[in-house]
């Protein structure tokens, strides 16, 4: 049985992802799908709408047949590192073809981007030391680098976000020494970063948040943007534990956490730099909201997204130790769910895996599974009430989650 | 102007502690009543009802001349280092007597105990360490250890809890040898436990709290034991922060707190004993309330109230090292309010202070100040809403309370 890996969020899972993994399974002629999928807690340091036992059975009934966790040290990390613990990931599950979505859908300018970026990397590792004395972001840096190499063929437009994601997912290939096929599918109308409704039936997942949770029908006014039956466990998981998790629900506990944390405690956390903890502390203190919050840390040294995994890492207690990971690769194929057929492939090649299936927690142990679970049950603080309790109880009771 | 020190927690103030303040000036002979009291946080480990600042002035409209605060590392412990830090502020704010409330009110039967008890030191603290052996607390060790020695004379009653305190004051005025004058007044009517109203005009704080939270009409039945001001400065709080401060209201972070901390975590805070941290880890999980926590937790081996207070460790994030006074005694006076007559003794004494006095917070750093300042931060954490940010101010903000 050939299988395709395919590296995602589904946060939620709408039209476009249920293309893109059947467009993964034709592209590499593969009986199974298997994805790499954030936890709890995303590469952009927020929590996911909804549980990954929820967002795993909307990939498992989108069409995907095998969904493993990716360990929250690499789901919460910069680029980089969140494609080595992908890739890595699919690699150790078998796959022989990895696909991922881009805006320009040419698997050779990836390529060539690639090759010619190796030969100029001394040049292009100078001139990024040179941007971020300028102040600007590391992101940015590598972005002006590439700018001034001035680098001429069939290259990738790396001004587009997906196309960063799939850069750095064909590096990590190479530098695995990776035997997967990389493949790319073009991404169909909406742009990432897209906060508008742009398409009759494709939406970006960003746009789609948006409406849950500005508009007062938000769920009525996404479903021609997300499977039918994604729709319905939305509707559940909100009708039983009354939010979407939206960083607003983790406020109050940021916040305390931030007011009772010493300097030297606070830079004991992952990604709090030099210098950042005493804005952070004074932020917490004026601060009425979550938003008010990074509104007030924000800087041009750092992004958004690197100041908002530093909140996520202060909330769930990510020290530096914890997060190093200096193999670069994952330790363990956690399963949250898997199709019919899903199992089968399971069921053949569990003797073959150079890594332990973890389809029981209790059975289990690693230092950073720990910070899995640590992670998942903190995650569960935002929900009120009697549910609370068997949300935090789920992260050790809950079966992988089966699909006939 | 002479001085008389009492150990006051006022939780909240009422009729019994009025009588107290005016019959130690009385005893003493003193124009100045001096209040060491617990902050935020207090003896039992529970959050006061209401925040020092408030508890401050209804001390001083209710006869007392100064308030300082006894800091985290000596109010939030067991008897003995409570006693210390409180005696030894006290000492240092000039007070030439102390004066304290007790079941027997007769001073001599509290010197020859303690005689008593000196003589036969090594024997006495042989028979604690059989009892412990047998898996009992601490103070039971203590009180059975006492019963052991069988000794005879005009003896205090070590069964009272008035009276245990008392016994504690004592010792700490000996150990520092002490220049003050140790005076104890009869307490009226109720007993410190007592749950019920047993008299029109007395009731204990533990029966006042009690109405407070179970009644509907709790600040009104308890109008006759507390002074007309105390009622209405408790009802003032209440209007504005719309709480009085409980366990409960911080039960949801101490939970998220014991689910983000590993077991190395838990071990350097303060009264975590070895063995401990398990079973507060796993009651975390599964209670759903800070009762059913409590219930979950409590062992034989430690008294309720020592678990509690390990609980405000946590809470606070109060460690080890910040716990230890080796001194056993403050090393600053933290003003928190004074009357007009209060102000003049503080001019006139401020030049022979031996400790510094500490009217603003800004001006001022160390190490349990800080702990004092984190720990007032958090108690602000149970207010919802605009009136959160308000609260956790005041610590900086606030200047002493001046009642002329």
């Amino acid at each position: 049985m050939k299988a395709v890996g395919v590296i995602v969020e589904y946060n939620p899972f709408h039209n476009g992802h249920a293309f893109h993994l059947e467009a993964a399974r034709e592209a590499a002629g593969a009986q199974i799908v298997i994805a790499a999928m954030s936890g709890n807690f995303l590469q952009r340091g927020e929590p996911a709408l909804v549980s990954k036992w929820m967002r795993a059975k909307m990939a498992l009934l989108g069409g995907a047949d095998i969904v493993f966790e990716l360990p929250y040290p690499f789901a919460v990390q910069q680029a980089e590192t969140f494609a080595n613990g992908a890739v890595s990931l699919l690699e150790a599950a078998g796959c022989s073809a990895l696909c991922f979505g881009s805006e320009d859908g040419d698997i050779e300018a990836f390529k060539n981007t690639m090759h010619l970026f190796e030969k100029n990397q001394s040049l292009f590792d100078e001139k990024v030391k040179l941007h971020i004395k300028t102040g600007v972001s590391y992101p940015k840096a590598l972005s002006l680098s590439f700018e001034d190499l001035q680098l001429q063929g069939n290259l990738v437009n790396l001004s587009k976000p997906n196309n960063i994601l799939g850069f750095q997912y064909i590096q990590a290939l190479h530098r695995q020494k990776s035997g997967m096929l990389p493949l790319t599918i073009k991404r169909k109308h909406a742009d990432y970063h897209d906060e508008h409704f742009s398409s009759e039936t494709i939406a970006s997942a960003t746009s789609i948040r948006k409406a849950l949770f500005d508009s007062t029908d938000g769920q009525h006014s996404i479903r021609q943007f997300i499977p039918a039956q994604s729709a319905v466990l939305l509707e559940e998981y909100y009708r039983k534990y009354g939010l979407f998790h939206h960083w607003e629900n983790y406020w109050q506990l940021l916040k305390y956490r931030l007011l009772q944390m010493t300097p030297d405690d606070l830079r004991s956390i992952y990604e709090m730099e030099e210098g950042l903890e005493h804005r952070f502390l004074k932020a917490s203190l004026a601060a009425a909201s979550f938003a008010e919050f990074m509104e007030q840390i924000k800087t041009k040294r750092y992004t958004w997204t690197r100041l908002q995994r530093a909140c996520a890492h202060i909330l769930t207690n990510a020290r530096k130790e914890e997060m190093v990971v200096e193999s670069k690769k994952v330790s363990y194929l956690r399963l949250l769910g898997m199709s019919g057929r899903g199992r089968e492939y399971l069921n053949k090649m569990k003797t073959h895996y150079s890594l332990p299936l973890v389809s029981k927690l209790s059975s289990f142990q690693h230092h950073s599974i720990s910070l899995d679970i640590r992670a998942s049950r903190i995650y569960s603080c935002a929900i009120s009430g009697s549910n609370q309790r068997d949300h935090i109880e789920m992260e050790f009771r809950q079966p992988p989650i089966f699909v006939p």
